[in-house]
């Protein structure tokens, strides 16, 4: 069930049955020679779009640009400063509290949203909670979960990839998107063939230290095979991940 | 060529040849009862993905939800304040400025947009001119087009709805999802047939006013065949106006 | 009945007839070889007092300060931030509010101020409509009116300049001013005698496309006669738009 | 020298002799049973602009509305949250900075503003001492005198009124409107006739302290031949401030 | 009883009995060539820990970083904008309000603080006042106590060291630390003796007119011993001071 | 090397020798029964401390208020939004930079801080990354490193506390205080002697869930003795981790 595709009227019957929403999050940013800028979106895209097919769960558009600002050496990559993005998720998770939504599962695929977009729920939450008198609005739950932190993900991946699966443009990414869009697969030599490892600071030194963007991996391993064994998998260990999440939480509508 | 399909590589070449992009912008909201919530964003991303493909420019990745507050008494609309589209319009283009971008199309899919984006030109713009000392940035360009403001679309759709098109949940809008999304076809029944018009203040005071959420429309008249007429005529007419933006002022490479 | 001629005894007694308030919005900005600065905030300011002056309406200080940034190339224009103007106009509704004004009209003399001003209609209303809790705040309207809009102010100065009243430093703004300002009316040569048209951008490239500051226009056929009979239209075509936005949605006090 | 009433070539002759320009600053607030709610804004611009006459010094138009929320328990008091009014001066400073202006005198006409005004000088000064490569921009300097603070002007009051004169709503600011403006002199009774001090907090609690608005004044005794003599001292004495201000510190142009 | 060394059982305790706190915020800049960069931040969170200690009250964390802007120019001095200093205090007191405290009671080491302090305490006041419909908050008082100012202090520093206490890098607070921190007493040759004494702009401009960082002081004057009866003068005046700002105004727990 | 024992031209003399600096940053926030509200900031506090001390490296004052707001269901507990956090954090490290820092090493004490500082960090080099225009600023990088990640720390903590330890009010963050300061050792008896584990979403919910404020742990273990053997393993780990830091990256001055 994607959200852009009901009319306000199913969503109003939805929320008779539940006050949960998917909201995949992502990123438009360089993934190395072989890897999509869209990586990152296309990834929780895919398994979110999927997940809420399976569960009949609502999905929300895609947030498709995040927190990039170490890739902007490389052309194309779009951030958003974390400031904004803060105001970003504030207003989208206000929004849906209007309508009766109470539990927010985002589902990332970028390490470098993990912090903003944390540090964006306890924004949200102080609304309330720092000030008083504000007790009026029903409390919420806002969850982060990393589609590659799915139950049997890590797993898997290693055993596809080994230690070459890396930390930035991975073969497990970059195979899940060879598998959801087969039409886009690229094809780069690269020198090495696994890249390095390192710390990560602004953008300039990401360039020197990763001269062609990826981080500690060597994607030309990826294939739309493997891809698809990692979306079966990931999407089994969400289902069960975003289950227990309503589970345990969401208020009876 | 969508930028989300593209590596980093394949956006340094292109920046050789063209310093323009095209970034669809629509809203998150409700479009009545037989309209998709993802309405105005599903416009301008099939006909800016259609006009990237045939002028071979590149299309970043749709923002999907803009300005929409005075929808938000109908179930999942989701809006942005003005003050955050600001920001995100300001990291976009700056983003982009970054890699040598200058001439930034959006393609719009919503009336409840144009002053927000409007005025995030001029923000971006003050960022150079209000103070002294930053003129080694060089100048950019902002442009926003609505897709029905595309020559002849206008035309078009008075001779396919006449004065039953409407200002909000429209015929013609309808109809070009419709096209564009043939399995996601509404139907419902409206009282009226045709909704009325009025002015526009905050979300309670809309929902009384309209209270199934269209404005002026009959979009029961809405059908896939005129949308296929209207994307034709909205496509050839956004060629032109693409063209004649590019090639009065973007700076050659 | 200009509100800081008044005590705040004789604002409380204003109260308890009428809800809304007239203030008037403009900008401090170049205006060609012989328009004012203050052009823009004389005009509706003029307006604006005589409008209140007729009706017994109350009339805020003028915003004379708005959003100019495309004017910065040349001496003398200031500008606010669209998201400084934004918090202005927040601050000043707000402020109102709590008096019990629900009812604002903002009468504007700045083609510049037209989205920013809407924008921040939109970040005014989604103070209450985007969160839920805050429905103990009532309903308020706010309204942008350009002078030149008014009912019979386009045809008149159709009449009298022609296709020489242009997009900017108008012949007709400048007869305005003319009219209620007669100790400053200024003398100057320009070459064209009509303005070129063009898009708006930046500062630096509106100073290079209109190197005087004007655009379309050739105000040395501005005069104070034609000033006055556009005060004389302007006035009236005011009064009835004022009347209907009061009379369609003030609540009773 | 009235900026509104100048066009841009004459500001750009003046900057050729001079970077200073004068900006009177008020407030929109109630001042008792006889004091009108523009008091704070009248007085600087009466002052600021025959000061302007006199020296041949460029006078911006009147920030009319400053920092009040203090009053806003009486009808009419509109107030900047103080976050706003930074961004306003902010931005008023920038914009004249562009054009060379390096000299900003601000005279101001409430007291509530001192704490905002000198703290938005210490915003604006940060903007470029806080961060290193912005030293291309040429030191500004920015000055607030409250017109009371004028040398003469104390001993004059103190002279006119002792202990009558009073904190807020004084004889003299009360005299000086009726001096500029005798058209719109108020009488009204006043219990008792010298009103309470007291601190200042929130909006509330200053109602309940100050039931008619005014502290420690008695301005039945406000007449327009005492504001005359205010005006003609405050005048004398801004001119010493300014003249002092000026040559301890413009760049030579 | 300092707030870091409680549990928050022992906090709840205490607001059985006052809901009033002491929060003391200083400076972290330079204090000439024998001043600690601490000095602004050590002073009032000695008396403020001593005041809490005798009089049973609470001490918050002190806020040791504050408006610096203007001492940028000297290595270690740190500065947060106004902006942010009205965020800090803003949050601070926000939190602290909904535990139940009502009376906040700022004890100041740093003149430059005050503008921006007092501002904020607008704006927290002006969450409440400026809106309607946020009335269920109850009322809080903040106040600002500059330690120099309690009674007694300044007729004692005039006795101890006459003129030559100067105005920044003053004897009096040097000697005051130097009591507290007997172990970090500095000495240096200062040239001249007696620092000169000039308006405040710019960091840029600070350097050049007080080149080693003081103002119109001595400071070689200062003593442990002239510290010690510093400190005891400023904590009897502070006692009254405190006792006075809770009793007339606190609510009865 | 207490930063705010310094006089300025110390800190001048430490530039030319390194550009590094030690940041402590806590929280202010309950611990449970017998935890001291002042933990997180006491904890990397006397760590940092003695790591500047050993290392004769520079340390600043403590950010002693952090981002705590679930925490604020309990009395005492302080927190500043996270936008708050990273103006406070962007503010700091933009001062030091102006002074020729360049490496800036936080050491924190509260879970609780990690994506917002992280998340500030990105915001900072946005500053200089998002923007063309701004090379002239030189590269610098920001490292945040919890006192419990210091080598050894966390196996050390398992020997002594075994599954006791727990999440938050941690034995082992207690018995460091109660080291550091013994005249602050709380007694309190609890139950359950061992407290649960759950998710942490707003501070309503955090109270349900941890009525005494206890996550995980059985803090009545917590002793002096314990803390001075987790004093020393942090601060041994910490010198490696900081050696690290500063050689594989600081410029030569």
């Amino acid at each position: 069930m994607e959200l852009r595709f009901c009319t306000w009227q199913e969503v109003a019957a939805y929320l008779e049955r539940s006050r949960a929403i998917i909201i995949p999050i992502g990123s438009t940013e360089q993934h190395g020679p072989n890897g999509l800028i869209g990586t990152d979106a296309l990834c929780p895209e895919t398994l979110g779009r999927a997940l809420g097919g399976k569960l009949e769960a609502l999905v929300a558009p895609t947030i498709s640009v995040g927190m990039a600002q170490h890739h902007l050496g490389f052309a194309g990559s779009i951030t958003l400063r974390p400031s904004t993005l803060l105001a970003v998720l504030q207003d989208t998770v206000n929004s849906l509290v209007r309508h009766g939504f109470d539990s927010f599962y985002f589902l990332n695929g970028h390490g470098g949203n993990i912090a903003t977009v944390s540090a964006a729920f306890s924004e949200i939450y102080a609304q309330t909670s720092l000030q008083p008198g504000s007790h009026n609005r029903p409390s919420i739950r806002c969850k982060l979960t990393n589609w590659w932190d799915a139950p049997g993900v890590k797993a898997l991946c290693g055993e596809l990839f080994g230690d070459q699966d890396g930390g930035h443009a991975t073969c497990s990414e970059i195979s899940l998107t060879q598998y959801a869009y087969p039409d886009s697969i690229k094809t780069a030599e690269m020198t090495p063939a696994k890249a390095p490892y390192g710390p990560i600071y602004d953008a300039e030194d990401y360039r020197r230290r990763f001269p062609d963007g990826r981080i500690g991996s060597n994607p030309t391993l990826a294939n739309p095979e493997a891809g698809e064994k990692i979306f079966e998998t990931a999407l089994a260990g969400l289902e069960t991940d975003y289950k227990t999440f309503v589970a345990n939480g969401a208020r009876t509508p």
